[in-house]
């Protein structure tokens, strides 16, 4: 099944292998008109790059994205929008002799399942450079938000992502019901106010820097070990208005679910309260309204029957820990013979922090598609 | 944007407005030749149906399932499956006075948000009863699978869904990662045999017979303090083959996500060890093979990479609180000001038990249309 | 594959089998707070249905259609609309042993061939029957421009269809390349005043009353030599805004030609001047400019490079002669083997004048789509 | 609306603008393990590319293909297809002046309507060069319908087209309802035996010598008195099995219509008989059965009720005249000012035999995608 596109207004459809020649994307469903430079995507591309600091892969890829068509000086065509990254650094031999060999916690062993034969340099296409192509199609997203609320007169939609838990240890910040205006003064950091610049502050993006210094402390200690740390991503959306997004299948809670559900090393997605919200009682967790359709609280996350409410969209991401570490693991030959290797290559000991423009390229691009389509069904056609 | 439609191989449109003439789904692309009877679909609408006991919505709906098209003599033709539930017990006038209010938790002020009106009538299709489609598809789903099964000689592919959490009290079963078998005893009970008449013996769905006791109690003092309570619905899957799901978008996480995070009152999803998975190393949460490609743990959760390894199929889903309960809660006219109202009407304490089958239905879709797009793009071609 | 949706940001699915238990069509993507009257359905269903006069099939269906979702007081709620005509009048015993005879022109022996079985009532789903379902959904699409045009304070978008074409007698209307404001006078009729009252005037819906004539003639001395007759619908649309398309695979013209080359007996399809213009040369076939983007001609029907230019659109669709008369035919068994035999049942000498309404629903429901979609991609976004 | 992708088991996505940095196409859902070489794509490029002999556009582009992604060790990977074609030869210098020109028979006014601005250059994305992704797709198409054929050990399947009418001249082949093994001797050319060579053998691409003669003059006196001329390519299918399609909305009709009628200058498209079948009696255009499930006679051109019958699939496609001829042209302003001009550029006087390629693109893809679906709902599930 063509499983490579993502949307159904917006269309992005990405390719391309780790170590083959390109990766990139084609956007298909943007509007005419729109403001938007190479410079943008290459911003967040950047920020999802390997080598930014010590904690990461020394891959130096430079990921020059390149736009094709679909912009015309300097605005959209209403054509699609052809965005291309040529690989440049490729170490093919680091990854010749596991052509043969499954890594536990790798797509090595499901990937020859479902397609017979895989390209195993750098892990082909189930290697997370493939979000190359999802980071450049959010950053075309987020300059569709940006005119669309340029044309509505209304605040800019701002989409913060940060490192919200690394191992065991938690941000401070205040908890999902609390992101509201008014209610996120005293803590650590402000969620409502977050800018990137303060969240790559950071070396590991945590805008709470005691929480920093402990997770610092926690990466460089499973580095030593030779070993890998899970973590989790909290994206906010300010000045989302409410009416986005569509209330059966398409729910913004469902197409969020299937974009981030589907990024490499994600293991589970919450709204809001999410998780802890199945042990409340409703008359807790019903958000009472307030003069204006402003809410008491946040427990809904923003997202009330899959339509946006107006409140902060908040949303955890929850990835495990990186599954290449540099100490030996027992995997298995293509014949189902257990094989004990200690697999070489380049690898971040945490990938949560590269994580954050990745979840952002994701929220931003269902957050255009949703505004996109919505434009179809409004009560007023 | 048309979004009542789920599925890529095998689609599912579903429609319906929860005090509406009929609600039903059509279900597109399901493979000639397949074995399919009413009895099926109707044994789990039954199961999602309220009025099952005394902790249930006393609506006595009746949801009689007919096929209207796509069977010819007990198989499936290879064309539209349309399956259709007229409405029967409908008492609008319990809900008449709410065309102006906006209650907390609910779809109200988003929908009028998004399409400028709505049906107030039980919710309109905000409704939880929009799901009668969705069950009935994934009923029709089942005999995908079955069907599949049987022409392949392989075991049956069994979708188990349970009660896991109600409130603040857990199922003690065995943890994700040790839903393997042969490690599952010892537990209260054990996924890998656990039947559907198994779980249904239990009024809240629950196989932990000392949890489920507490459930009760819990769901029982809180009914009688005229509240609600959330919870979690977890799901195992067993004799899924290795190799199903895509591996970008599509990946079996993905469209789980988009389906169940899509389901009225869910909050969260994750797979195999979840959220946890986030605070352990990579050396722990690898899982490492065994001879045959079997694995000496289950944090993945039966997929790696997006596509099924063979393991059992392992996901949670957190279900908050039904939002209308019998006492006063502080909603908005439509105009927006604070309106202080207790909702009427027919509403369970707990809706946890009646989402079992609808995780089911929902899985079951999901790997049904996996199955049926996986034949595409085999090695084999 | 799932093949029984059409449309894009309006999508129609529809269902049923000749003689099974019910037809009709779900309609997912209708904007909210249109009017849609059961009444209109109907109109269009009426004129498709059989025994409407003495040249077509007896069969007394009845066709009644019931809306069961998507629509609250007399308006659209954004939400599917189902459509559904249960079946009244099947008369199975006449096809019953048709069940191995495959029938010459007939879907029979490819339908077998494409999905191992059929269900050989009436044709099953291979019958024209299941333009029920794409009428209804037609006859939707036509409240979505009605409302659209309301809106836009624009004149309405009317969509005429005519029997151009019987046997060999073509009605003396303009050329296409005239079909333009103030150069249709003269003729045997005027394409661009022309009502659906006056087509349905004559029994062949032919507006040309000498052509009528001798149609009439030609079918009747058809029908008494057991035989059929094929022929052209010409479709009109008035009142199409120029700036309705998309330009590369979803061109006005391709989404026509899909819609309408998907009809049963449907062989041909052809814009503005058509197959002619093969034979011409640029000089000629390029329709010049007037002042306030007026042209002095219409080679081009109404569309350039896809979109719509404000000129009426003009097209035809060539029919097949019925396949099934009444007559000795050489048809084969499911082995393989030659049987002649001769066909009863209910069938019309000539399928065309019942192919006006459905041609007309094939344009509406393109052009609901296209502007529906439009509204996503205008330069001012 | 996301308008440039086509097909559903099988998906290709165009991108570029005439001038723009580069063309290509990226194609999803082509299975796994599937030979493709870089030369079989550039070999049918090369046929589509302008400057091939006396007739045609002297811009020598090169037009040089690239795969990026989804082949490794020359079989494909089941991931998607990038194609990429890098712009070399762009001088559009000659088009500036063409910004606040509409010319007439060109959508440069419908594009500006749609969209509200366009790339001038060359036309942009309305130029015919846009179907160098369609070529590139095609090209790919039929690697997946070469590799179906060996799989099933059946005869391949062969997609010829050629020039069948250049302005007022005919090519003297069998008649469509003669495209039968055993009935296409005894013409200027069959068929059935006819290869791309004998095809490209002649600079106009009509294997009838006489004909093709008579259509170098019309096109040198075309040219000479600075005009252009339209024609008709006809296309042939061997070897295709009977069952391919679906039968409702995506008949194989209604697929190639989609395909076809969004080629650019495509005016109109017919199957078998065509529009010719209007004019005759149901007992003349049934093709009788033979043993075996052959066909007496082809009037149906290899598809019944939507689906392949085993006979050759038989099919024209009629092509407008050249819009831009060098002499003057009454366009427009983009204020609505009537502007005559002479167009200078680089322009074919026909461009029919460049559309061959074109053509046979659109039918591969078309049926690998039918194939590739088609797997999914045989009756054998």
């Amino acid at each position: 099944m063509a499983g490579n596109s993502f949307g159904k207004a917006l269309v992005a459809t990405t390719f391309g292998e780790s170590h083959g020649a390109a990766l990139g994307c084609v956007v298909d469903g943007c509007p005419a008109g729109i403001e938007l430079a190479v410079e943008h995507i290459q911003a967040q591309l950047d920020r999802r790059r390997p080598g930014q600091n010590r904690y990461q892969s020394q891959r130096h890829e430079g990921d020059r994205a390149r736009i094709l068509s679909g912009v015309y000086q300097g605005l959209t065509l209403g054509t699609p929008i052809a965005v291309l990254v040529e690989s440049a650094d490729a170490k093919s031999g680091d990854y010749k002799d596991l052509a043969d060999h499954y890594r536990p916690g790798h797509a090595d062993f499901t990937w020859d399942q479902r397609f017979g034969r895989r390209d195993p340099r750098g892990g082909g296409r189930a290697s997370a450079r493939e979000t190359v192509g999802r980071v450049a199609a959010g950053a075309i997203a987020e300059a569709v938000l940006a005119a669309w609320a340029k044309r509505n007169n209304t605040e800019p939609i701002q989409i913060i992502a940060w490192v919200q838990q690394v191992g065991e240890v938690v941000a401070q910040g205040p908890a999902p019901a609390q992101i509201l205006p008014g209610q996120t003064g005293g803590y650590a950091f402000d969620p409502l106010t977050l800018t990137r610049e303060q969240v790559d502050a950071s070396p590991l993006r945590c805008p709470d820097g005691q929480a920093h210094a402990r997770m610092q402390e926690q990466v460089e200690l499973a580095q030593s070990e030779r070993d890998s740390l899970g973590g989790v991503v909290r994206c906010v959306v300010r000045g989302l208005p409410a009416g986005w997004g569509e209330p059966v299948f398409d729910k913004l809670t469902g197409m969020l679910g299937h974009a981030l559900l589907s990024l490499p090393a994600a293991r589970g997605v919450q709204f809001g309260t999410g998780f802890a919200a199945a042990g409340m009682r409703g008359s807790v967790h019903n958000d009472a309204f307030l003069p204006g359709f402003h809410f008491a609280s946040n427990h809904h996350g923003g997202v009330l029957g899959g339509i946006s409410s107006g409140a902060p969209l908040v949303l955890d991401v929850a990835f495990k820990p990186v599954a290449t570490i540099p100490q030996p693991q027992q995997g298995s030959t293509s014949q189902g013979a257990v094989a004990e290797r200690t697999v070489t290559g380049r690898h971040d000991p945490c990938v949560v922090p590269r994580a954050v423009p990745i979840v952002e390229a994701a929220v931003a691009f269902v957050l255009a598609d949703a505004v996109l389509g919505a434009s179809l069904v409004k009560g007023d056609a």
